[in-house]
């Protein structure tokens, strides 16, 4: 079996919203598997005009509204937010980002998105803490949906070995985890090959988070590997 | 096929040269498939026993006397390296490394060494050079031996990547390309899986070269992508 990782770039809806869809597509043609929508970036104003633009590629598309404590830019009030992330939810994306808090703080929108398939997600920005607290977080994501995202941030290499290793522990997850950062890039090339990671986060062109590559320079990469094996 | 890494651990001949076939040993058993013995960090009175030592596992072996002005710590002087290179090269080691310039400016040894497998090796400490003028080096390797080995060093993760898409340029070569720092992990981590690089190098414990895993950390990441192809 080819080893064949599969990418998902992250697109920061910023500008013109209607040049989103062909952003997407311009990421799939240098061989992006999935887009990510950071909603987030949108002004609230141009947020129907954003979901309308990506209506074509919602089926291989992760929609995300992150809030600002988990590193994410939306300008409306965590009310707005949490409206905006059900109407995402009713167009029936691939996955929706959801972070943890979110949905733990939040009964009635856990009822809500009961069946959309989500993705939940945690960040840590400082540092990447010890296995055991991740298995921990892991473990309370599990209730929620078997997609679930896992990112720290790596001081050291010997960080992102700690987090393939935690792929170990995720038995029936399809977990994306990985550390941002220099140290991190490690991580991010190899936890769809060292790990099972379903797929890892690149950029279009300049990167939207630390230690981002390119949509370009991770097809290379796995492309690569995919034939050697 | 699995994709199965090989790895050469690094083992810096310091402190009582008795124990070196155990470190190499112990290495082995941690997983390493080679091992590179730095004869350089031996004091001169002490080289024969040293080679003594290291005589039972010299099939697996790389033999190394690094010279100063590629970043090794021969006590020595230039002529009393090139005869203990000639010692080195009568124990027939798998591969018997050396310089590009100690072969281009020694044809006596070039000579000598006509029938000795050696790794023609070239160190950047500052920099990765444009990937022509690397290419321009292989070409000059190439005279010499199938065997070479190209270090530079990654002052960004591009540096590592491009060092990777060198690979793509060394037909008929068995090409040991990677970078050293924090920044060329990625590259010593993928030299063997998205290059065709017929191994790594790590170090035992503490790292020799800036930004080696130990073989332990290596060895676990090469049986998970093994496993998982």
């Amino acid at each position: 079996v080819p080893l064949a990782g599969k990418i998902c770039v992250s697109i920061a809806a910023t500008g013109d919203v209607s040049l989103l869809k062909e952003q997407a597509d311009r990421a799939f043609s240098l061989g992006a598997d999935f887009a990510e929508i950071r909603f987030d970036f949108v002004s609230p104003n141009r947020m129907q005009a954003a979901i309308d633009a990506v209506r074509g590629i919602r089926s291989k598309a992760v929609f995300t509204l992150r809030s600002k404590d988990q590193g994410g830019k939306f300008a409306g009030s965590e009310q707005e937010r949490i409206e905006w992330l059900k109407k995402l939810a009713e167009q029936k994306p691939m996955l929706l980002d959801v972070e943890l808090d979110t949905i733990k703080e939040n009964d009635e929108l856990a009822d809500f998105l009961e069946k959309t398939p989500i993705l939940v997600s945690w960040h840590d920005f400082q540092q990447t803490p010890p296995s055991d607290e991740l298995a921990e977080i892991l473990s309370e994501m599990r209730i929620y949906s078997n997609y679930v995202k896992v990112v720290t941030t790596a001081k050291s290499v010997e960080d992102s070995l700690r987090l393939l290793e935690l792929y170990e522990r995720t038995t029936g997850l399809h977990p994306v985890i990985f550390a941002m950062g220099d140290a991190g890039i490690v991580s991010r090339i190899l936890c769809t090959i060292v790990g099972n990671a379903p797929f890892t986060y690149t950029s279009l062109e300049k990167a939207v988070a630390p230690g981002q590559l390119t949509v370009k320079q991770m097809r290379k990469l796995y492309d690569r590997i995919a034939s050697r094996t």
